[in-house]
């Protein structure tokens, strides 16, 4: 009865969300299994944890980031008992075989063993005061993995994986291609005794010459590194031109092409995966609630109702209504099983009610609502030289911004501005019916009205401070400045192909934070053990000192280096924010060559394999699967 | 009779080649469209008009470049003259009314005119001793493009014209997007009194602004722009790494999104207008050729024959009854209309003549090839460890190539190889069919053999020079190094994987040098255009010189410029060789702001609109193309 109705809703909502954590049909498993809560303390807890190491980046005081131990050992500790909890929980619902065979839930207990051991360990030696490596810490990115809460960023990790085996190939033969060019370049180059511009000797040893060699396929060397050799004979450049030819366009390319095809491959299997899984669970979820009707099994109407009543408690009558009258086309009194079967993709259409409801107003005031003014009004807003005029005072404010604020007469106009778009805001809700207005397909009008009111909100507080204490709030100021720049992309909803290019954008927003996730776990686990390994070498200091120890970022090695002389000191691996930060600049490449060599020399000439690692997880392999990711969601839009 | 067989000739033959240049039917415009020898002469004479520019560079004696100008004049005056023939040549053959419909035809008229005009001004105004500008050269490319020879050239200039429409508004999506950009930098950065590490202000006003970031999108500034801000207050780095995810990956990705989804649009547009027209082409030859037999139009096969032998005389006597019993299946004597059609299709196959042929030895001397010890040479050749025993000394010789050759057993060591080399090659000759293994699709064969031999003649011109100057002769040492070199490329072959990718990047490499010759059209017009504004305003000066004048490339201008400090004085646009490559340095993006702000510097701020349209066209148009032409190639080929 219940319990069957229970478990077949179970299945239902699984197939719905493409859930696929077996479990075990026993009563108390089942309500366990659709009872949620603590799911979401534990991510709470997961975002804590890992949003701990960023804190002192945060909050750039200095004094901050060092918390007392205590307190980040008690987090920890809570922590943990929350996923420990969390796998008791997946323990009881699934079924013991399936349990012990995921390797997520092994990877889980590992790293909650490995890090209170670490974290005894730490503690102990911390109390005869010897300071080790909190190693643990490079583990945590491992919770974020797997749990179930990041299913998206654990099949981004899959595509990745699947990918390697062909892209190793095409890696190695890339790998030849340098060797070849390295050794020719030994060979025409290398005793010529040619001078770099900084005066050190040009491709004196094939290592150096294989890693100058593999930072020209990023381009970042270009042009400096052909120009000795250029200088002393024209015809080397064509030895460089070859090389750029072959690798640095081909190749990459290739690197591409691998990785979207993989990307296509993989997609197409997930997608034949899932769908083959989700017909499994509607065909169970049908065999527990089917009854014998004339030879052949249906699910009977009140049956149908109080299952889906059980898998969305809050959908209205009407759409309950549309859906069944969509099952039981023939109104017989029953689903048959390929009706059924349909119920998971019903239940995630969404159902846009068309409201052709009155305005409020209409009911409220008719006689004043429907009198000849209003009507004007009405028809007023509704042309389109209505939105034309607005476009046109979006113009006039953007030159207004764009010119000196210290005048007091802009400085007013700003608040005419402002008072405009709250009219046409006003002026809209009058005409248009407010909750077809605020839609939820209405991105635009959200994010007008949202602008509108933050940018009020802000200037108020902002002259509020201003004229109580004589001085402007940097970080309010900065907020009213880009809210009222951003007002400026409403532009674009008047030009219908910059809206399908927009539109397309903000669909595949989503998605994009998936990638987001698996950014940020890549990143997570390169900067623990970038601040493991350069953690202190490199401090800023204020732009404005100029001691000899400023200039060189505190560390005598970087005197004369590019890293120095470019002001790179807050480049560095000192906290988790300052950390991600350079891996960004990493990831766009440009001058990356510079930070690495400045960190190799505060450290050890073999800290250049973590920047050229780094380099080909992320560049070679995720930016592509980025790409090929925004060139597949942009083709299946046009 | 004759005629009309020439005449169907004529169009079988555009057919198979896929040439779409309608002719009229008369007797004599026939024989003028199959006589060739004038298409070639005029080819000789536009590579020579082109080439003739790049002669200062390749004679990089600046004496040389300065050619009388009689010289020039005459070869220019002759070579527009072989092209007015051509022109003549199509307006005999091709109907009054297509010709001038053509604008390919008007386009060269027009040029002819301009450059005969440009010419006579030039001359006149030279012998009053005025020094002009000789506009005219930068319409040069237009002969490149417009003969019919450049079909592919201007395919793929059409594939870029199309493109066009679609980019324009992701590009003034983007343009809007770094407005909105730019006015937010100026709001928050601009009043701070921030300095460069150069110590000249930062983000001061909005047009350097909105060129930094444009610079940005090229990543070419990152992190140096990036830096002042994120010195001041750690937060504002979110707001390049905002800019950069927008602008740098996601437009950068929806520019190759749009220039690949029209790529892949117009190559199947282009492949079913080639399939109409040829079908088009068989009918008009069958028409021609056709009897009635029993009720149904037929070509007799004596017809047939002769047809087949006027398109292609070089037919073998077995090639020519093979594709007749394809065409005539049933064997009745006549080819049907559905089987004539494929004729077009049928003589583009290449038949590979299976030659289980014996090898020449054994006719001349069976009794010593079949001897035993013959016979086991002949296994041990065909045995694979035979092929892993020249792998591994490949690769010892790798490691002696890398070690110092001066020391004289290394160098007598580089004879052993090539012997060893030399013996495989004899000992395949001796094994295998000479023919065969010289074969059309045996691309690494012909590689071995060649590179073998090229490494043989090119060593022993060395030595024989070497002992007899005592000194060695530099082009040849480079050209033994290289091809020493190269022969590592072999053992590529041995691992099936690499073989696969290679196999591709050669089947791509034909469509390769058309973009080849798209990209050379458009450096060319650039180039041309660069060498009249900036030439002689940078001087390269030897790099030994230390002279103040040496160190600021000979323009003052350049004082403290990070143009001079790089020390890329021989980056400039003093003939045609110099600018291709700093065109190229260009298209690799790197430190491309540098050299704009070098041009800029000694000449006017409006020279950066060169640097930017460049960037536009090549970098993300042409390099977008290549890489779906990349793409596309390695998806057909998984
Ligand atoms: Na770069």
């Amino acid at each position: 009865g219940d319990q069957d109705l229970l478990l077949a809703a179970a299945y239902v909502s699984d197939a719905q969300y493409n859930r696929n954590v077996p479990f075990e049909t026993s009563p108390q498993a089942i309500s366990f299994h659709s009872h949620k809560s603590l799911e979401y303390w534990c991510l709470v807890g997961i975002y804590v944890f890992v949003c701990k190491g960023l804190q002192p980046g945060l909050c750039p005081n200095p004094q901050v980031s060092a918390s007392p131990l205590q307190a980040t050992s008690i987090v920890e500790v809570l922590c943990l008992t929350a996923f420990f909890g969390r796998l008791l929980h997946f323990a009881k619902v699934t079924p013991q075989m399936v349990f012990w065979k995921d390797t997520k839930n092994i990877c889980i207990m590992v790293t909650i063993v490995l890090t209170l051991v670490d974290l005894i360990l730490y503690g102990s030696l911390e109390t005869v005061n010897i300071r080790s490596v909190r190693w643990s810490r490079a583990l945590r990115p491992v919770f974020l993995i797997n749990f179930p809460e990041s299913r998206q960023i654990r099949r981004a990790f899959r595509s990745l994986r699947n990918t390697l085996p062909d892209i190793l190939y095409v890696f190695l033969l890339f790998m030849f291609s340098m060797l070849v060019f390295s050794l020719m370049a030994l060979k025409l180059f290398g005793d010529r005794g040619l001078k770099t511009a900084e005066g050190s000797p040009y491709f004196a040893n094939i290592l150096e010459i294989a890693f100058e060699l593999y930072v020209l396929v990023t381009t970042a060397n270009s042009p400096d590194v052909m120009m000795p050799a250029y200088d002393f004979n024209w015809w080397y450049s064509l030895y460089f031109i070859t090389y750029i030819i072959i690798n640095t366009y081909i190749f990459m390319s290739v690197f591409l092409a691998v990785v979207y095809n993989n990307y296509r491959k993989h997609l197409k299997n997930e997608i034949r995966k899932l769908a083959y899984l989700k017909r499994h669970k509607m065909i169970e979820a049908f065999n527990i609630l089917k009854v014998k009707v004339d030879a052949e099994f249906m699910v009977q109407e009140a049956q149908w109702r109080r299952l889906v009543h059980a898998v969305a408690p809050d959908m209205s009558r009407g759409h309950l209504e549309l859906l069944l009258r969509i099952s039981d086309e023939g109104q017989t009194g029953h689903v048959d099983k390929m009706n059924f079967l349909r119920l998971a993709d019903l239940l995630n259409i969404q159902v846009v009610t068309v409201n052709i409801k009155r305005h409020p107003l209409e009911a409220w005031v008719p006689r004043v609502y429907q009198s000849s003014a209003s009507l004007l009004v009405q028809r007023m807003v509704r042309h389109r030289i209505f939105v034309w005029v607005f476009d046109v005072i979006i113009l006039i404010n953007a030159i207004f911004i764009a010119l000196d604020e210290k005048n007091p007469f802009i400085s007013y106009a700003e608040w005419l501005f402002l008072s405009l778009y709250i009219i046409e805001i006003l002026l809209k809700l009058y005409t248009y019916e407010p909750r077809a207005y605020f839609g939820r397909k209405q991105f635009w009008n959200w994010f007008d009205t949202l602008i509108i009111i933050a940018a009020l909100v802000a200037t108020v507080a902002n002259t509020t401070i201003q004229s109580a204490k004589k001085y402007n709030s940097q970080q309010i100021l900065d907020i009213v400045l880009i809210l009222r720049i951003l007002r400026l992309l409403r532009v674009i909803v008047s030009i219908q192909r910059f809206r399908v290019i927009v539109t397309t954008l903000i669909n595949i927003g989503p998605t994009m934070l998936t990638f987001g996730g698996l950014v940020f776990v890549v990143y997570y686990a390169f900067a623990i053990v970038g601040m493991e390994v350069f953690h202190g070498k490199v401090q800023f200091f204020d732009p404005n000192f100029t001691t000899p120890d400023a200039l060189v970022c505190g560390n005598p090695a970087l005197k004369g280096s590019a890293f120095s002389q470019s002001r790179y000191c807050k480049n560095n691996f000192n906290d988790l924010a300052s950390s991600f930060v350079v891996l960004m600049e990493l990831t766009v490449v440009n001058q990356w060559h510079d930070i690495l060599h400045g960190f190799a020399l505060v450290t050890h000439p073999a800290a250049k394999l973590y920047f050229i690692l780094f380099h080909i997880v992320v560049v070679i392999l995720i930016v592509n699967i980025f790409i090929a990711f925004v060139l597949e969601a942009f083709f299946v839009a046009y």
